[in-house]
């Protein structure tokens, strides 16, 4: 067979304009070479496949019925996008999904005006398209146009507060608006929550049988005016509901639900809804993840995200791996803990594969809770179990945790709540790019009164500073950690708990000292290696805590040496920066010291393998070593880079 | 007449064990009592009236039929607290409200064992009465023991996501938790979005001249098990809905609406909630806010802040203004933009008196978007209407865009997009306390790559700020001010945009430099004039941006002074982190060179006076005297303080 899947049609197709002269007919066939040429795409990529593969249809009748881009089709997680990509003249470059130089995994607004809006976190797009609705009437001045807006998002990202604060104020405003609820019965994991529930037992009565009667309702039910006839049609489709829907409740006009992989489905509905609607409508859109390619439907999570795999088998190629993953050492530490105390319990918010707490969920199940997609709640639930006595691990990813920020203040911090954060992805990512990175976190906790904020050097401290929050009951804390794997350590037998404010020294060495926070460690201990070709040997630090800090271990690094350097995976701000205030109100600078801080530079770093991004940040051994030269003073050869 | 109400019954409360041997009709005499004494109190200390007013039967409601502090009853925001406090053992101190050591106008769990979790932004009651419930169930180890978990939210709050995020969870987990949803069409600002509409519409159909089958609907529908004649009573009493509620429809069991005036409605309510509740149920009740002083009843607002007042007339003891608030500056400056340019609109999440938006709203009713309080969506509904061409100001206090901090930073700025974020109650704030106090803006926005950060250092430079903003159409831009007056400077005629990343030189002196961000330049000018009787002129200047700093202005401070210190309103990480920053990269501190940082110490500070709590976070004139003097090696007289 050839490598790639023959696509008559789509090579046809440059732009969405060209889907216009389709035939019905044509579109289904094109609707079955895009998902060929989605999996095919993936396949040498990698990346998510399930969700792209569960709305070709939907992009193709899309596209063919709106007019991107002047109308906005805003793209929720927008992890579904490489269909969409393929059609808006990216296809060329659909094989360098995800990859440094390549296409982004997601929707980005700086690299095609078919993305109006990027994403990556999830439930913006109502939000969104809400603001470019308002936009259209109030004469805004975009580039691409004002058409319609509309935003297409999941039934997980629907559980999310913010997506009911949009629905509440679209419904309020009354704007023209389209949503279209990708109900796909899942997010990334299985989907909880009592809205999910709803939403099954939306279309558990009457599903698509009914669906002449549903193109029917369709039609009559969009204002003006709603008929008599319409509403019976509708009621109807709604299956169980009488009344109103809970969309109907806050204002939107409802349609559904659809089987969102038939087309004859689907154009009627959108065409109908183009030329007929007034204010917002919420289109009820039921599909499969993974649809069309059997190892991604047979899979739990419908072909989430996967690595390069092979078509026909669908087996994955994981390149081997050398230690276990942070999150796994995570998971495993924590079951550890809560094996010897009943009182340990933990929240993920729609995460429990990605935090590793689906181990915890098999061995523990009345003790682990996965509250959706839901960062705010899940911080001041955990907040409410600490203050009832339990210790909750609230385990979330770095770029996560900024969405319960306030609730982190507010209800942990601001009352010593003995929250336990562990923040997996913190520093940079690789392929999900700048919007997953954990870049922010230790600056926006270590100022906040009575936390106690950690990093992890390597797998072997990470099992340690578990141990530690576990035994941590005055106030919060919190540890973070890397996505990948560690760093091949040896590992204790158990996890002991850490003094509180104490880091360690690595290596002693002389003339500079080298205070590393977090898993640059083994990047500093790469550097000393080859500074020792030089004859230089940095004394190496592992600081442990941001906060509070080794005030004792760091004026005695002053003290000793004629240059101190910091090294963190974490923007300005953070523990540079509680250092740096430490020396300044300690007095050290005045007599001239040269201080040093290596951080994540000032700018937002596009997807690339993570030891690719850190050296577009910098933060590399050849940088350490060269940043270790230049403060001594230490000519270089220009131009060495690792 | 007496100073202070009679208040026979209430006399012999001292903790709300006293409650329970009172019958229905001496409750109904209290409710009187206490609704009296909350009035005289706040009549003395000034605070938040309406609120309270609006609960005071359900307080005493809820205190005899449930056993605080073993059932926990969770006070959304906590601001309608005051009968609370009263009624729980701290009515002797309620005269000290929001003052320094007094106390809180908020629940707080260091005050009283009564408050088991804090409030003061809201939304937060439903996720930490779960958390309870949840310890409850696993075995907690909660100081009060383990009972209800009861949270008492206002339909203003329940707009919030997060209060549907929670209810989502509540609904799916279906542990036995209590929900009050005291609905008074108000949050404190007249309540909008579609929720706000549905729950009057809830009501709108059958109110309480129902009450006996409504009484007897709250008996039998409760499960077990779930009879008939039970749902025929509740359905009759929700009047237009025909099928389930929205709250049912998320797991609920809904009842209500009930007159939350009338014990005889209360009582039973409560009783039978107590004895027979299983899984989560919501109390729907309604209320006044103002409920029983005329004053308040008749205000737009329901009495929602109020300084003292005269008990009789209801008149307001208002100090007189020696000068424009920021407040008000802000608003009228964006009026004088958006007269200018049709693209300039404003956000706001439920506060447009609060943050001087209520002027706009009047002249320009459709550019003025009240979101509720939904600052995740105002946020990102912003950076929609940014990407469709218009010019957004949201404006939000420091404290409550922690709320959408993660949107600014993946909506906004990783996409560049020109939303100006006006950032009133920045710094301390006064009565409100640590809750509300403005501390990490600077830190969480300075280090996100693109954003433009200032903060004004009077009334004149907020208006040139306004404008600044108005003009800068590049990327994203804030500016922030705190409450209170300004500092009474001439005020220019219009805006005039400033030169990005420019300070400006207030005062040229010798020896010593002082870079002030934000208002605290009027303490810095203060102790200049002091330090002017020791033969000492400072050069002072105003940073304006904390990004991009303005580089070199910063080292030509420091090459011509012996010492540099910053003053700002904002916690480490912020501003002085980016000029420390600046200055070991640029081997400022190699040759010796005093630096010294002036940032909010590390704790929260509890309520009193901004000048007071800024004696406390020693930020006010007579530190930054010590400061210098310290930092210039002069001797000072210990025990000076202002």
């Amino acid at each position: 067979m050839s490598d790639h899947p023959k696509t008559p049609l789509l090579d046809q197709v440059a732009s969405p304009a060209d889907l216009k002269r389709f035939s019905d007919a044509q579109l289904i066939q094109l609707t079955h070479e895009l998902r060929n040429e989605t999996i095919s795409a993936v396949s040498e990529t990698g990346g998510h496949l399930g969700a792209g593969l569960g709305v070709v249809e939907l992009t193709v009748a899309l596209h063919h019925v709106f007019d991107a881009p002047r109308d906005k089709i805003i793209w929720d997680v927008s992890h579904q996008c490489y269909p969409h990509k393929i059609l808006t003249g990216r296809r060329d470059r659909i094989r360098t999904l995800r990859q440094k130089d390549g296409l982004s995994g997601f929707t980005k607004r700086a690299e095609s005006p078919y993305d109006p809006f990027g994403a990556a976190h999830s439930s913006t797009s109502i939000s969104a398209a809400l603001g470019f609705a308002v936009a259209r009437d109030l004469g805004g001045n975009c580039p691409t146009g004002h058409g319609d807006a509309i935003a297409v998002i999941g039934d997980g990202a629907m559980s999310a507060g913010m997506a009911f604060e949009a629905m509440n104020n679209a419904g309020h405003l009354k704007k023209r608006l389209i949503v279209i609820l990708n109900d796909n019965e899942m997010s990334i994991a299985p989907p909880v929550g009592a809205l999910s529930s709803y939403l099954s037992r939306l279309y558990a009565g009457a599903p698509f049988q009914d669906f002449k009667a549903a193109a029917k309702g369709a039609i009559s039910l969009l204002p003006p005016p709603l008929q008599e006839g319409a509403r019976r049609a509708r009621d109807m489709l709604k299956g169980l509901t009488v009344g109103g829907t809970l969309f109907e409740e806050l204002g939107f006009s409802y349609v559904g639900p659809i089987d969102g992989h038939d087309m004859n489905q689907l154009l009627p509905v959108l065409r109908t809804v183009k030329a007929r609607a007034t204010g917002p409508i919420l289109i009820h859109v039921l599909t499969k993840k993974g649809k069309g390619y059997g190892p991604a439907e047979r899979a739990r999570d419908g072909g989430h995200a996967t690595a390069k795999f092979d078509v026909l088998t669908g087996e994955q190629k994981k390149s081997p791996s050398n230690a276990p993953s942070y999150t796994s050492v995570f998971a495993r530490a924590l079951l550890d803990e809560a094996a010897r105390d009943a009182r340990i319990c933990a929240v993920t918010a729609a995460m429990p594969d990605g935090t590793g707490l689906n181990l915890f969920a098999e061995r523990y199940p009345s003790r682990l809770f996965d509250v959706g997609i839901a960062e705010q709640h899940a911080v001041t639930f955990a907040a409410g179990m600490a203050a009832g006595g339990l210790k909750p691990f609230c385990a979330l990813y770095s770029t996560f945790l900024q969405r319960g920020y306030d609730q982190v203040v507010h209800d942990v911090a601001i009352q010593r709540l003995p929250v336990r954060f562990a923040i997996d992805r913190a520093g940079l990512v690789g392929a999900d790019g700048a919007t997953h990175a954990g870049a922010f976190d230790t600056a926006f906790l270590a100022n906040l009164p009575g936390f106690v904020v950690m990093a992890a050097a390597d797998e072997a401290e990470l099992v340690h500073m578990v141990a530690t929050a576990a035994a941590h009951d005055t106030g919060p804390i919190a540890f973070r950690y890397p996505r990948g794997e560690g760093a091949g350590v040896t590992m204790p037998e158990r996890g002991q708990p850490l003094e509180i404010g104490k880091g360690r020294i690595v290596q002693q060495g002389s003339r500079v000292a080298i205070l590393s926070y977090g898993t640059r460690l083994a990047e500093v201990l790469k550097a000393a290696e080859s500074l020792r070709a030089r004859g230089i040997t940095p004394t190496i630090a592992d600081a442990r805590f941001a906060k509070p800090l080794d005030e004792a271990l760091i004026l005695d690094l002053v003290a000793s040496h004629e240059a101190l350097i910091t090294i963190e995976e974490g923007a300005i701000g953070g523990f540079a920066s509680h250092v740096s205030h430490l020396l300044a109100e300690s007095q050290v600078f005045d007599q001239g010291f040269r201080f040093r801080s290596m951080v994540l530079p000032d700018t937002f770093i596009d997807q690339a393998s993570p030891e690719d991004m850190y050296a577009v940040a910098r933060l590399n051994s050849a940088d350490i070593e060269a940043r270790v030269l230049d403060v001594l003073g230490i000519a270089q050869i220009t131009g060495k880079r690792a």
